[in-house]
């Protein structure tokens, strides 16, 4: 039962840029993430509150946010993986928080250097403190259908975390595979499983097409009745811990194939090409997205 | 209902190389289809006996053919588009033969020079002589998702087309989305239709990935019980009506993709990403397989 509606998360500020080697400048963030708001997406990852020794790419994050200011009917999140990248989030006045939690061990401590009970540790007071000021938090969580280092990932540990998360507070799960390991039918395990213990609604799915899976796995979950997909335009970024120069799935293939499955999005596709290509000049690298190659 | 198994047929020494611009010497097409033989490929379609003035690159086909010789458990096949091919394709002892129509006027009249009805004639000699020395032939049929020129393509007509072939003899229908504009649910409409004219095990998915699309479509023919799959290694060649430079689904990302759900293929996934490698090597060009270019 496919749904009628699909809301398309943009993470290409975030996920995409950050996981691109080249710097962006500040005024081309801003314009690219006005120009994917012309698109009609209505939520958008903005930028990450992390260390800039870690990731220079973002360290204008709070300039982005401020100089975009508030769009009409747009969400802007930012990603902040501790209290101190909250406080910036707040400062820059975020609409929406994101926090990330890996269902594998080995990842969480090789990634976010703790163990995935000390992450979601980390995560109260942002949690707590965000339902205090009745700002929206969104939780991800990576691996959930293989991991870099360990390999497979039980979809039990990926079940608990997503209860967890839910129960801190986030209002939206989104499951990451994060190097593209996953098929159709694991997909749709897993999203069974999760959905047993949250509602449908509040599951995202966020596919890496390390492996050119991404499609079919998220038909999969369009099967089931899924309505909210992470993409990127143009496919921008990826994970570094990937082998290949795939990483997210291309907005555009995505809404290509939920136009084709006749389910609304309320996006400008052309215009999607069009600001996939914006950005894709500014960082000098091609479009992955096949949509995009494939329109004149 | 998943099909227990699928026979993949190889078309990268033909539809690849044939859409490759660049000349790849004889032996190296006679050690890339050894190789295919022993990734385990039963169906291997190795040459094209069409005109050496429009297509340069298979000007060597009864070398190769003979130069390879017989597989043990291997068919070669060889498209033959006209009388004269057909001849040469018996004096090179070819195994199988491929008779080619599109279900778009238009593209037929573009690409065949003739419409659909006189390319019917055009074949009806061939599978006339096919049958008295019992070779068997394959049908392609191509468009069947949507041309380039006409934009729809009705699937009553693939469903007619796919009839008539079946009627004179072909004993496999190869359905081609030779452009890569379908999606899940079109493809499986299509698929409905045409099976219940011919029996699905003669049903051939032949998927381009010009837009990303081609994994979901093929998941989405699986689940109807398609057991044939057209792919080529590496995603060699692709359409040249199509902009972009993505065409044939990669063979490697196909197997993964059965792998995942759990389909025999009694390939082996490694070598045939080595031969990938070794076949990209020699026409100089980056692997379009994501698994290849994704496994270290």
């Amino acid at each position: 039962m496919l749904p009628e509606f699909v809301k398309i998360v943009e993470v290409g500020p975030r996920d995409g840029l950050q996981n691109e080697p080249v710097w962006v400048p500040t005024d081309t963030k801003v314009e690219f993430i006005r120009k994917l708001a012309q698109c009609g997406l209505t939520a958008i990852e903005a930028a990450s509150f992390v260390s800039p020794k870690w990731v220079p790419q973002m360290r204008d994050a709070s300039q982005v946010l401020q100089q975009v200011g508030p769009l009409p009917e747009v969400r802007l999140s930012v990603l902040t993986p501790n209290l101190q990248g909250f406080q910036r989030a707040l400062e820059a006045d975020a609409q929406e928080v994101a926090v990330f939690a890996a269902a594998s061990e080995a990842f969480s401590q090789k990634n976010l250097n703790c163990s995935i009970e000390e992450s979601l540790e980390r995560f109260r007071p942002i949690l707590e403190q965000a339902k205090g000021l009745d700002l929206p938090v969104r939780g991800y969580i990576s691996c959930v259908l293989g991991c870099p280092y360990q390999g497979e990932v039980a979809p039990q540990a990926v079940v608990e975390l997503a209860q967890e998360l839910t129960r801190q507070g986030c209002y939206e799960i989104s499951l990451g595979d994060t190097i593209g390991l996953g098929t159709p039918r694991k997909a749709q395990c897993l999203i069974e499983a999760v959905a047993q213990e949250i509602p449908l609604e509040q599951i995202a799915l966020h596919f890496h097409d390390t492996r050119g899976q991404a499609l079919a796995n998220l038909y999969a979950g369009l099967e089931m009745g899924v309505q909210v997909i992470d993409a990127s335009v143009s496919g921008l970024g990826g994970c570094p811990y990937a082998q290949g120069a795939s990483g997210n799935v291309a907005t555009e293939d995505v809404v290509y194939l939920l136009e084709g499955l006749g389910i609304a999005t309320n996006l400008d596709l052309p215009q999607l090409i069009e600001t996939g290509r914006f950005i894709c000049d500014a960082i000098g690298k091609p479009s992955q997205s096949k949509v995009n190659q494939a329109t004149p």
